[in-house]
């Protein structure tokens, strides 16, 4: 697909603001001494090889949808949501025991090969845990430190606080229930809609929104028209990425081919598929969702009991309804004057962008 | 030891103060779901049992000693601190794979029983630890939350945000340069200094001194004066951390005799020992520190080796050393009129108070 040249240059600033404030973290990393290094290139390694930007995205086109002009200062506030995604993303990889993330080593993996490579005293795991736990602690910090440090007037940045805890730990929350989800077994689509609006709903689109229109001081209508253009773009979001980690392209992904199936992720897709499961189609799952060692004939029963049950299509279909819904209200708010213009344009190619078939 | 009033009031108001804002918490984990109860509920247990409060401590007289006056506002901000420090040692216990805290299980622990207990799917373990990592992330969160809520003006919490920001990276940077000590096997007394300062030292005094200071708008004469006091307390602190966790009652410590052995920390003590030992104590230590299964006579064994080389007597005098010197800076600075008399007074207290042999 195409982005219009706002999203790729927005893009492109993103990343330029990360690696500057990454480099600024490079001398008092050093203080502490040069054994430091390697956790500051893992953290520029894992931040600064591309990724969408979505959520900066959001938070930068919520603040110019509330009249926010554009300035360098809020492109940095808006990158800072980088950093906690990367603490999100390397937490969950090491709760996920996964191998990879966007087709590197995850964090976890990086140091244990790294311990084992120096043959270090104690198990390689152990150390690869602990250099993830506290790398991700440290992007948490430092995505604070990013925002504070943009240079926004100190009022907005107060005034955005509550925003911002809010975000986080809904996220943290969602992520809790994602796992609790996962140990209970659950099979609810009610269930798993509900985590996927907290874990990646709400975090990825409607927060950031939140948060870049209330830097901007937007009034409560204007945060109302994020909500129910966000929360209807986060549903389809989220279902996509439910799609994709079944059927996706591990060349586009980064994931082996049906990591979710193989992690025994509780989505809305598989929680669909066993409400309409025969007997031997609920057996076939149960028997192999979750199985760490699941290979290809096993990823292959697993789609077909997917798309066999209709939940495939289902799910398509909700994320249409769901797009489309998100589309209407972001019409209905800039016709009102709730949003900018200019900045619904983009909005809308960013809902289309996020909910893409392929990545 | 006794307490002057001051300090078991400030203890008093802090315990209250994170009581306040834990159960204000409540409503929006409800509203991500009743699921999220026991993760509050551990973060309550953790937090409301008591503790020394030591960093709001220094915090709160940080702030007086610069002039401030005292306000439920301050409390709150400077019991922020112990929302920090509960992510850093939850964290920590699931890294080390310490089984207890404070005489109570770890987090992972407790999380691995509650699956265990209601017989869920997967590894009680796993279950574990990513509640704890959960937990961790959100006392993080929540830390700043109760800092950025306090009520203090925005501009003395913009000021103070570079100083909280660098504390949390130090401390961060602190815990890894001493996992990797651990697996480098570093037996250097320099080095294991450096880890205790990093992690420890300036974590728990100088960098809440500094934090209190500058929130009260201090110049840099009072800056350099908690340093001053900070750094020497701060080694003495740690220092009489090393020596407990080695020769420590169960019942003070809450931790098992000889944990820290067990773990095969590489502490001062440890690294002193070694320097001085014979090639037959050299054997034992490495044959012993850091076996999981240490027990009561390996544990004595150890203890006299440390003995026996003079190692404990020689840590006994760096404390005693590095205590004088921070007490001198101290009252210097009060002769200076760069401290407030009343707040140096207390200082003296908490400094005894940190570095005593019985907790």
């Amino acid at each position: 697909m195409t982005h219009p040249l706002d999203v790729d240059d927005l893009r492109a600033r993103v990343g330029k603001a990360l690696a500057a404030f990454l480099d600024g973290q490079a001398p008092s990393l050093d203080a502490v001494g040069p054994e430091l290094t390697p956790a500051l290139s893992a953290a520029q390694d894992f931040l600064l090889e591309g990724g969408k930007r979505l959520r900066p995205a959001f938070a930068y086109w919520g603040w110019r949808g509330a009249g926010g002009s554009d300035c360098d200062e809020v492109v940095a506030a808006a990158s800072s949501l980088e950093l906690l995604h990367a603490c999100a993303l390397i937490h969950d990889d090491l709760m996920d025991g996964s191998d990879t993330r966007r087709g590197n080593p995850s964090v976890h993996r990086r140091f244990a090969a790294m311990h084992r490579g120096e043959r270090w005293h104690g198990a390689p795991e152990s150390f690869g845990l602990s250099a993830a736990v506290l790398l991700g602690d440290m992007c948490l910090v430092w995505a604070d430190a990013m925002l504070w440090g943009s240079g926004l007037d100190p009022a907005a940045l107060v005034r955005a606080q509550p925003v911002y805890d809010a975000m986080r730990i809904e996220l943290m929350a969602g992520q809790y229930l994602d796992v609790l989800e996962q140990a209970v077994g659950s099979s609810s689509v009610e269930r798993s809609l509900r985590v996927a609006r907290y874990k990646s709903a709400k975090y990825t689109i409607e927060r950031p929104l939140h948060l870049g229109a209330t830097l901007a001081g937007a009034g409560p209508a204007t945060v109302q028209a994020y909500t129910d253009y966000g929360v209807g773009l986060g549903e389809a979001f989220q279902l996509r990425d439910d799609v994709l980690g079944v059927f996706g392209d591990p060349s586009e992904t980064g994931k082996p081919a049906g990591d979710d199936l193989r992690e025994g992720k509780r989505t809305v897709l598989v929680a669909e598929a066993l409400t309409q499961a025969t007997p031997a189609q609920s057996a076939a799952v149960s028997r192999l969702l979750g199985d760490p060692r699941l290979d290809a004939a096993g990823v292959s029963t697993l789609r077909e009991v997917i798309v066999d049950t209709g939940a495939l299509d289902a799910t398509e279909r909700r994320i249409t309804a769901s797009l489309d819904a998100a589309l209407g209200a972001l019409d209905a708010a800039a016709a009102d004057g709730c949003i900018d213009g200019e900045a619904a344009g983009v909005l809308r190619e960013l809902a289309v962008a996020a909910t893409a078939r392929s990545v």
